[in-house]
């Protein structure tokens, strides 16, 4: 190494980011924004990584004016902060305005517009980021106000507007086509940004960069080298406050749509030609289409549903989802879910892959597994079965990568034990990773949109979520009771037990 | 894992140790035996790895009788530990007898004999291992003796004799020859024990478990995979109290002819058809032979040969090698080589293999480095030149195995970093290697021969060594200056940067 670690660090080789820009936030007044967004822009501008030109234009309902607002803010701000650098609050306040409104009123918009057009006008910006942090179900209708009262009428060069989106995006597949066919008529598809917060984790950035710039992995990523591939995303939480949206949603549409099939493409898709957000994304659908291949008719050897169920732990009564706030108290809708999927081509053919993911389990931990093959008779080294090697990203809460690999036991006689090689991110304060949103927030200025969603993506990750969905209707999958957390249902490691495997996370 | 490597640790599956034998070790009163032999025998009599029958016989003319031998030893042992445990001292001087004996009396051969023969007697022990722990001119000699003076002459039944006799095996294929053809005339190869104390570190025992258990590595190992391998054996001290065997010696028997030969051939052999140790000796006589075929007509591009001179480190004089108690004040010897050569074979034409040792280099620091191909253009993941994928395999001080890696610097546009995971097997107190001696002893003690050097490896090396050393005296190869405690030569470092490379050690 030429520079060391830290070195390099220290010299970030930042992005250009872009000068000067309007973010319209709607929803301003929202648990996102106060708790991702504008925490974000305060990380953000601590780093100088934020234009002097810029506005973030915070609309909402709740207050009547700017200093309201901003108390408010800070407030939020202090419960996640050790402690807030009052010239960084400062240079945030400068660049924040606060514009009461209703999604409902058209005057508001009206005015909305007259205001970013005087704005524009007077500052020479005209970039304008609409963020829609509001409930789904106003995603459609802000899209065409926006259109509708001229939001997007610019008339100074060079400028373009994108919109931003949060998920969920639609909740089946013709649900999010009628949403897109809204949004694609109003906002190009190169300037919607589709938000999967997953994707903002260092680890899952870092997936493609360990697959492809370590010609020793890229040597063994197929199915002759890989054994089995798991991805796992539990969670010891229960639904919280998400009750409403969660029951409707269950872990199929909350975690697998999004997240773990978006981590599956990562880990999955062929090499691509290039860096390009739109080649990688290309790939990525290429996956998504071939899950959808998977023949489901057998459907207890691939899908095992769960539901948490009430338990003790250390004396104190854990509530069954059922008891959950805003939960029917009959409901089937399942918060654990194991698949087991294959993906016909020539890179994993009969490699399974297991994906896992669970609320109120009994500890909270994301990773990916990648367990490779034997490659000799066990009698070869005269010892019982050795275990394989095995490669781990770890994503959270603990980042890192970890390698496990058979060694000598000193002082035996050539008696072979597994270790594992570690490396630490999260254990390294030069490595200290960004928040997820800081990063969508940087690229979605910086107009990257590597880390953002395609529609191709969405839909055909919906197709495959739509098949699942049918077969539940159709062969009334048992929905497996498992205690609060728990390891989630016997039937999920039976599942691997079947194979021959076990799972691979922590989660025992 | 089934079991923790704690739980593997403390329920060794030890070997079924010999049951009785008697050791006798000429050489007893000197060095080797005051400080390695018989402090492993106190090791091993500290783990109860010693069977309750046994006796050390320990010969030499120093002292007239056992008490002032056992004194003797006792202080060396103090110098060597912390606390000696006075319950593992009493039973190991129960099981040595003193001897007092010279080569050249053939008396007190004769009385020798009447010794065993009635300890064996007695004991009905026979089994009979001699150990040569003298000046190597005495070797052929005292196995002549142990031949004429019938001390091989056993009526018990299944007893055997194994004779163990350390470095250096001769000075040139001739003379080791010659010595070979003596011994062998007396003891059949499967019972001559050939040290080399390097095969008893931990970290080489394990080379061929890092191998040949782990299916990733295995699949890596060959030049389509592999840059180039390079070991070195840096040392740090000058040549002590050796100075009259090393500047006969020099850097190429004293290291390169045995220690480094034999590391690169456990390195580089083929994969044994099974663990016998004779198979394993096959494989690494293919390596030597292989390497004699290097053409080393361009001798300059192949080696760099140095030696020390003085220098001012601290504020203080450091002797050069001229300098040294017993070096001729005009010594021609190399106290420093560095060696690239190439193996013509399926698995590493083309991959070129440095090896480095020296004396009174900066750094005392021994190790193994796999260097990995790169597999991409650098234009691809839009980076300047990544540093190649590297497992380095560490010897000493630290024991362990390491893996540099790329990955993504969190919070940077995609700039990729390369890291290193960790496996510190020193740092372990679960791990704690023994030392190499306790396992050579071990090793000689159950018959086990694989840590130990058969006649056609010694004999191979010394063909390959043989032919370097008649290139030094062709070609009156230029022997550079370094300075003591420095890095070594520049042309060392020239031997790889011509090859667009550098050494991967830690001795800048």
């Amino acid at each position: 190494m030429d520079k060391t670690i830290d070195e390099l660090y220290k010299n970030p080789d930042d992005k250009n980011i872009q000068n000067n820009f309007q973010f319209i936030l709607f929803g301003g007044t929202g648990d996102l924004a106060h708790n991702k967004i504008i925490p974000a822009f305060y990380n953000l501008a601590a780093k100088d990584s934020l234009p002097d030109k810029f506005t973030i234009v915070a609309t909402g309902r709740r207050y009547d004016n700017k200093n309201a607002y901003l108390d408010a803010l800070y407030n939020s701000l202090i419960n996640k902060k050790e402690k807030i650098d009052d010239k960084v609050w400062r240079f945030l306040t400068e660049h924040i305005d606060y514009f009461q409104l209703s999604f409902k009123d058209e005057n508001d918009f009206k005015n909305l517009r007259k205001y970013l057009k005087n704005k524009s006008k007077k500052e020479k910006v005209a970039n304008r980021i609409f963020y829609l942090a509001t409930a789904p179900k106003f995603f459609a209708e802000i899209a065409k106000k926006i259109e509708k009262f001229n939001l997007l009428e610019i008339k100074l060069e060079n400028n373009e507007s994108r919109l931003v989106i949060e998920k969920p995006f639609g909740h089946d597949f013709k649900s999010a086509k009628k949403l897109n066919d809204t949004l694609s008529s109003i906002f190009s598809e190169k300037n919607i940004f589709r938000i999967d917060h997953y994707l903002g984790k260092e680890m899952i950035q870092n997936i493609m960069v360990i697959r492809l710039s370590n010609p020793i992995f890229r040597a063994l990523w197929n199915k002759d080298h890989i054994d089995n591939i798991q991805i796992y995303l539990n969670e010891s939480e229960g639904v919280k406050d998400r009750g409403k949206y969660y029951d409707d949603a269950g872990v199929i549409k909350d975690m697998f749509q999004n997240h773990i099939l978006q981590v599956l493409s990562l880990i999955a898709m062929e090499e691509p030609e290039n860096l390009s957000a739109e080649e990688i994304s290309n790939k990525k659908v290429e996956v998504f289409k071939e899950l959808a291949d998977n023949d489901l008719s057998n459907i207890d050897n691939h899908i095992v549903r769960g539901q948490y169920i009430s338990n003790i732990v250390d004396g104190e009564k854990i509530k069954s989802y059922r008891e959950e706030k805003e939960i029917d108290s009959q409901s089937e809708t399942a918060t654990f879910m194991a698949l087991k999927l294959f993906l016909n081509n020539e890179r994993w053919r009969d490699v399974p892959i297991y994906l896992k993911s669970g609320k109120r389990l009994n500890k909270k931990e994301a990773g990916i597994a990648i367990e490779f093959k034997d490659s000799f008779h066990p009698a070869y080294l005269d010892q019982n079965k050795l275990d394989n090697n095995l490669l781990l990203i770890k994503i959270q809460p603990e980042e890192g990568i970890s390698l496990r690999f058979n060694t000598r036991k000193p002082a035996s006689n050539n008696k072979i034990v597994p270790v594992e090689m570690e490396f630490c991110q999260s254990c390294q304060q030069f490595f200290n990773s960004p928040e997820n949103y800081e990063v969508l927030i940087y690229d979605m200025i910086s107009g990257d949109k590597t880390l953002f969603t395609s529609w191709k993506e969405v839909s055909y990750s919906w197709k495959f979520i739509d098949k699942i969905q049918e077969k539940y209707a159709e062969e009334n999958i048992n929905l497996h009771k498992y205690p609060a957390l728990s390891k989630g249902p016997k039937a999920a490691d039976q599942l691997l037990e079947n194979d021959g495997r076990k799972w691979l996370d922590n989660n025992k």
